[in-house]
């Protein structure tokens, strides 16, 4: 199954980017074209979603005292996307980013809004595959916007929580709900791992008590998706620990001990995934070695058969030669002589071998 | 034995988790039903020992100039969890932390309390196991609150200390019990190590004197343990760091010598435990290594007999030719003068094989 | 193919250097003599592209408002870079190390004009090579100066964009066009890492379905050739880092973004090619234990063929012998019992394999 | 021989200190009981050299302007060392650090008085053992404290020179002779180093011309006590940093020069060091290659004979047939041809194998 | 040739220094008895150069505004040595640092001047050997003095500049000449480095296309060299990066870019050496896997015969069984029946053998 998986590009196809100029606004994800813009506006008291079609229905909701959040979601029009930037000030790089999916996870502080870019991880239950794509959050004064490749995504909970004011979401700020969304993805990334925690382990059953060629073949995929993921979520702790030296006046000193909470989840996860690829390394030396184990006691079973039988057949051959003067052939008792004599030759053998420890 | 322990899961389970606002406080170890929060307050002259029934009772202890320590172990009632809290004004998410024992080891200091999450390890000399619970220490004006997931800890010479007013515990204040338990649990660890380095010594003598396939497997197992022992002890250094930083008013300026000592032992314990690691690798090395100069002794009496037998096998066939036209099988010294070829081209082949040194 | 290519020298010879005084402008490179200077003069309504045969003509540029870039290709005259240095009030070092193509990549800030040394990257699609180009540019105030070691550069979308004036090269100063350079640098290591990942790719499809002694060899090829350009990129974060400090006069704070950017690319490029060292040296371990498990299954057939066979053929030599006492060689149902003792031999031993799972 | 010695423990028991009161002055080394204590107190023109009885004894010397050397050596008793550590005003835990010989080199600085823990290496002829083992210096104002396990150490030529007043020891104060110790220390590791390189080179010998089971054994053990003696020696980097970087009014600026030798002398032991871990992990792969190496040689050998014969026994078993009808067996031309024909096909294969370099 | 030259030694004896008091000057190395000292005075219009006999000649040149070079080659004696260091104030550590030569590289600022200990390399073409020395360089107000192992050294070049007035060393000072000698050290290091390249590259050769034993010897060979080079070379990142730092006063702002240069060659002979390593443990790992390739081609091929050959003889055997009741033997066709269905076997076999891609 698993081996005939398609394999994820070890780099990403850039092509359509190469040669324009810096921020250039163009599309270079591979999403299809069943965009969407979702807006989310709320104080304590009330709260409007929306699924807007054209995108200026979203600046209804900026200069208000509520917090807004503009999700777009997978691939709408690169004009809309312009037109957003526009209004809220974003630079033209920051709109790249977004719409450019093979960006490095990054915290970029362009002192009125803060842009972070950051891989989103799901693990796909159908497939056994991890999913990942590429989200941007944009965390300006009152307003969270946020991009990603495809529906799909970890935001669920945090959706729901603000649709049934649950926890202090609707109390709180666009930086809190900028922190939930980084959360959020964390807490994905988790349950990516877990998953993976298992795939590894029933993996490791296997490597310990019946390898076969299929099992390298698995291994080997593991371990490469896992240097994927690795580049892929790497990055994160230097972006979660930017966010949390909290220099930029957008997040409130009431975030403090989350983003605290958030930098430690951070690096666990981080432990975790060396963790998992530390035990994948010991896997592949254990199961060269536990092959090897098999083909020694092979071999040995080899050895014994052909070193016993080996001599006792050549004295056989020996006496079905045809000369005429072997003296032995007539002699009555030759024959069980020759047998006993096989047969001491035998034991000695397998003596020898015991006492070798060979057998 | 050893290979048939349960495995440790490499990556916990935090199913119940996911998707929960953070600062939830949900309880997500496994723990049993049978929590009890037990109560030690002292000063120099008096000591009260108790096991509350009621969390409120705890409270009666606050405001007085006393040291109270406040020892909640396992699963207790997660409302009186959250009423304690409430009294001693914690962060939410410092509960979550004490409920959660899936967290990273780490220090965080709330001003008026320090938080210290941390793992305790403890040998289980029936099992043969390492056991590894977690520990959450609050360290207040003039209180310590502990959390544990269950019963067993190393925490009992401590206590015995209050109780027999042994050494300087009950002149000092609570920084010095919290250092006291901190103390403890870097000695757990130490005796943790002791008692592994006793099994990795066993299973290098086994290594190098008499491997068999399942040498490899508990040399899997023991590396495998090392890696999530690795994993929970490691942060452990940066933890003791920053306490020792000592920026926290609420550790007095002489436990300085101290924090420094248990600074220097947690360097020694992971000098230790990479020592170890290091010493495991070059065992797996070293095994592979015995394992291939048996292989090769054995493919070496295999290529012996074989290469000297098959020639001769071949000339015992020669003779056993039924052709009618064979001058020599008419010979009457053909019989003796063939055996005595055969005696040579072995002799020959010994004397080549012991030349070369492949006997 | 691949194996046949001419060697990349590992440390490229400088023997026309050794024993010369520091800051000897003299040609190391291996260059041919066909070099050219084109120069681009450019505000944003005026645009000047012209070849240069006499360096003097650049200095009718050089006081005026307009950005000015002199792009030196390839071997042009020594006295001729001598004359434009000295117009342009370049240090003698800063000479030596646009001639001499073995420097490694490096940021120097002089003040008055700004260093920096760079390799550049371009995959010969015909050769499937990739080919490693030292590149100086030195920015100063309203012109750049770039030194290349041959055509064939990465710098063509630069030149279209100043000549078709799109983005906004045309409206912005040198500092912008010293960036869109480097940018393209940056750029062309993407599209040579991309086209090494397909080689990569192609190559695991071979190791894991079809190995055979040239997929080795070709990954030995592959993987040296990444640690040479390893040595040549990995420096460039370093320059980029110190460029983004932005310490230097000559960068306006308006392109800090551009710069931040640019740093978080080189960083993705870095990882990428990490990334590409970590899966070529899984590779290498996978494709051992690929050919492993193949010679395992090579010697199992053999093992069974003879374990099966030895004993067999011993049986039939022992009834070949020619004593004249065996009384079993009368008996009519000797041989039907030895061919039936022989099936059941045999077909014990089966299935004693299929046990052991030798089968 | 090599093989036969007593193992160092990976990881030295504690037992004895397991849930004592920190700062508890409890013997835990395994010393025996015959401890001395020698005061050396000079200045440059008197010397008194003693063997004290009393710990009292010693307190006659201090608040003299002489320098006291008090030497405790061995398993003094643990109540005279605690009176010593009152009258000079030391912490409890500096007296628990002197006695638990199983600290982890260290520098504290207490303000009157600087303690330091290190390992100190003798490189035992007769066993050709490296013993390794605790030294805690004290240095206050004019007098320095030293703690050794047993006897036999590096300082004779430090007594010596202060007997004998070569050099500049009887000029100086305390901080030179607490210099010269350190340095003492360190010239030690260095002609352990060089014993250890000198076996090291005899293994590398044996490796590469002459292996054998054995050898494997010997790199093994050697290995291993090159990672205890790393994890003993490492810290002291940090340790002679610390002291170098004088914050500690009790070292003059004049030990500035010699204090910044001590700590060349320290990175060149550790380099050594370095250097030396990786000869030996070289050689364990080189001897792996070689045995590789032979085993092929071996296995060729086989292979050719056995290809060459496994044919012709077979032609020579197809004529050992009793068919009735088999007519070439009455030709009188037949046995030669058959001859013939078996050396055609012997030679041909011989021609192949050279061919392909088998052979 | 290459594995019967003489080892060079892990850790260098230093016998002859073990107890001394530090700042003992006694000479260490193994130098013979034919020192020289030259000296070198000058400025712009003049220049000395001469042999001088008694150490006391060259204090004429202290206190004129030349520039003196003061070149102690080999081992001259030890108490002209200890006159020089007076005359010039020197400090007994630095002159134990000159005559000792297995002093680590560094640099030490001793206010009025200036200390460096290197390392020089010299490839020896004849012996194909990298030959190193040890070279300290004080720089003072007017004067360096140089000392060195022997003769054969790098700085033929840099005396042929000050006696042709070439470059610009006779217009400056001394903190030039100074630089030229670590430029000159540094080139040395490069040269040396392209002679290895040559060397690994030769050898590369040979083991991707006929590898052979004495390639492995070779390569372990250059390996450990290559080791033993690195630890010479590696500290000298550290000693340019502090000279660079630019702190002594005896160094002219002047000297900055120079300074830059000679930092900016340090970093590239560590990335080649680097590069040099990787790229010979690559080596080491393709060469097993060649080794293993060719081991395997040669195992199918005996696996192939002997498979085929097993059977048809066992059937050959069958027919060579002497039983009177075996009816197939009088039967006219059995014979050319056997030798069809023998035919058919290997046949079969071959087919079978090819489908699984074993031939």
């Amino acid at each position: 199954m698993t081996e005939k998986r398609k394999k994820r590009k070890l780099v990403s196809s850039r092509a359509k980017r190469h040669g324009l100029p810096p921020g250039s606004v163009v599309r270079v994800s591979g999403g299809g074209q069943d965009g969407r813009i979702v807006v989310f506006d709320y104080d304590p008291d009330n709260l409007t979603e929306c699924d807007v079609e054209d995108v200026g229905e979203c600046f209804a909701f900026s200069g208000k005292p509520t917090v807004t959040w503009i999700n777009v979601i997978g691939a709408v029009d690169v004009e809309a996307i312009q037109v957003l930037g526009k209004h809220y000030g974003l630079h033209p790089l920051v709109l790249e980013d977004a719409l450019n999916t093979y960006q490095r996870p990054k915290c970029e502080d362009y002192g009125d809004y803060l842009e972070i870019v950051l891989k989103m991880s799901r693990w796909d239950e159908s497939s056994g595959e991890v999913g990942l794509q590429q989200v941007s959050l944009i965390l300006g004064g009152g307003f969270v916007i946020s991009f990603q490749e495809h529906r799909g995504d970890v935001f669920e909970a945090v959706r729901d929580r603000i649709r049934g004011g649950q926890g202090r979401i609707r109390q709180m700020g666009a930086d809190y709900l900028f922190y939930s969304l980084l959360d959020a993805v964390v807490d994905g990334h988790f349950a990516m791992l877990e998953h993976r925690g298992n795939v590894i382990e029933s993996l490791e059953e296997q490597v310990v008590s019946r390898p076969d060629p299929g099992t390298l073949r698995r291994l080997h995929h593991v371990r490469r998706e896992g240097m994927l993921i690795r580049k892929a979520i790497w990055p994160l702790r230097e972006v979660v620990a930017e966010i949390r030296r909290g220099e930029s006046a957008l997040m409130t000193s009431e975030m403090r001990p989350y983003l605290a909470d958030l930098y430690d989840h951070t690096l666990q996860i981080i432990d975790t995934m060396e963790t998992l690829r530390d035990v994948l390394a010991a896997m592949l030396e254990t199961y060269l070695s536990v092959v090897n184990n098999r083909m020694n006691e092979v071999m040995k079973m080899l050895m014994v058969v052909a070193t016993i039988f080996i001599p006792l057949t050549f004295i056989a051959g020996l006496y079905g030669m045809n000369f005429e003067h072997m003296p032995e052939l007539r002699w009555p008792w030759a024959y069980p002589a020759v047998l006993a004599a096989m047969a001491g030759i035998a034991g000695g053998m397998i003596v020898y071998f015991k006492h070798k420890k060979w057998l």
